[in-house]
């Protein structure tokens, strides 16, 4: 059974699971675990391992439209060093204060290889679920797309100071919370722009029509892809960028946008036609390889 | 740096953190990762580690006297089997439900040696810490010591039907609401009674004196023990029993004993003098030693 299908079924099990994070008496909870061997690429440093794993359970809080409440980790490695340990934590309380939410500790281990757990917890009484998307809503993305693919690149070639920038990403939580008086579905960008736009497509039974052209593709990607096959590949696909994928009606766009300090990009359109195109093309469900491209 | 050395050093740079769980904003947050190679011995049912490893974290809600609102579990394994995946699950609903709280799902992932990272939230306006103990409190304990140690040895002799059924301990939530309103000081005895007594006697700055013959010892311990040095071993050292330790006025005790469902049992007294006896001598700040005896 591979990763997709068990959480199918744990979602069908757990109703109150299978959005990006869990809502209870109002609250929202995600929980996730990222090692080494495929999160960490060598020359990623303990704070920006702190710093994203944190940020990637603040993203899903961030998908819901709720504030960021506070966040804590599991910190297991081979020998619990005195400066990583810190350098981690430092990591974990600098996106928890990015985005106002409190870092409040942990768990440490001992484990061969080195695994980090982050939980994060945030407030609504109004989530924005994957499934609201109506026909004819426009199809947006947060800020840019490809960073983290853009990264892995750098991290294989020694440019590891840039990569540790481009992998340390501030959640959405400011825009998520002003989107939720607007948006009629959301998520985050963690598993690919494709894949994302399919999960919407499939929990708000709809259809849509992405624009390739209207991508906005960081700069970083421009400047490690070898082709456009590639940069595609990097911006699409790869995933990882914890950026939010929603939509919402046109006419609201221009109050967002007015109101949150990200850029949103319109990269398509809500459909009634239950099918998934670019460009006129069937676009791939096709996703997130781990620490691959 | 050991685990406790690291521990401290944490609890020093997080001011929320440091009790059996972390607090913020009228929630209790806790997280544990556990491991097959310590925490699960051979024998262990996935449904048996999916209830304990949820447990332990509603274990720590409790010690706060928080009421158990949600919990989530990261799974990991080298393969992804259905049946055990839903073992797992199914325990850690069924731990939930008996604290009436709600399981909400997690995260999946491949990883070489099992792991299990459970968090669990509570709520309380008013958490009882370690660190409120006065000098003539009585130190009580609830439910059995013992328990989990004797399960480890019955692992060992492949009595594995009774050692799972030991492992599956029920976290002591509702307690520990009630004795929210009368304990002083509280923790969980997962490090062990003699090293809890510590932790509570370093953090409320007194003494405890102990009875050894008033330690309420589990049956099992006296089916597996070896000899007395053996059960004081099993019962007050070996640890990760998830019942309760607290200081309480003496004349509160009927009262709360009346409104709980668990047997408490006073052990000993909380002495001004910053000293750690039992029967007269110095009690050992020795404590759970991860899957030995």
């Amino acid at each position: 059974m591979d990763e997709r299908t068990a959480l199918r079924l744990l979602a069908a099990d757990l109703p109150g699971a299978g959005d990006d994070a869990a809502i209870v008496d109002g609250l929202v909870v995600t929980t996730d675990m990222l090692h080494e061997a495929t999160d960490f690429p060598d020359g990623t440093t303990r704070y920006t391992a702190g710093w994203r794993a944190v940020g990637a359970s603040l993203s899903d809080v961030a998908a819901m439209g709720a504030t960021a409440t506070c966040a804590v980790a599991v910190y297991a490695a081979a020998e619990l060093d005195e400066t990583e340990l810190r350098d981690f934590v430092q990591g974990a309380r600098d996106v928890c204060e990015a985005v106002s939410a409190e870092y409040v500790g942990g768990d440490l281990d001992t484990h061969r290889e080195f695994t980090a757990v982050s939980t994060a917890i945030g407030r609504t009484d109004d989530p924005v679920l994957r499934s609201g998307a109506r026909p004819g809503d426009a199809l947006c993305v947060t800020g840019e797309l490809g960073r983290s693919a853009a990264a892995v690149r750098l991290f294989d070639a020694d440019e590891t100071e840039r990569a540790n920038d481009l992998f340390r990403f501030t959640p959405r939580v400011a825009a998520g919370v002003r989107l939720a008086e607007s948006a009629t579905a959301m998520m985050d960008s963690s598993d690919g722009l494709a894949r994302s736009v399919h999960q919407l497509a499939e929990a708000s039974e709809c259809g849509f029509e992405l624009d390739w052209d209207a991508l906005p593709v960081h700069d970083a990607v421009e400047d490690v892809a070898t082709d456009a096959a590639d940069r595609r590949d990097l911006s699409a696909y790869f995933g990882e960028d914890f950026e939010l994928v929603f939509t919402i009606p046109e006419a609201e766009l221009d109050a967002v946008r007015d109101d949150v300090d990200v850029p949103i990009t319109v990269v398509g359109r809500t459909t009634a036609e239950e099918a998934i195109v670019a460009d006129g093309n069937p676009l791939p469900d096709r996703g997130y390889t781990h620490g691959g491209d």
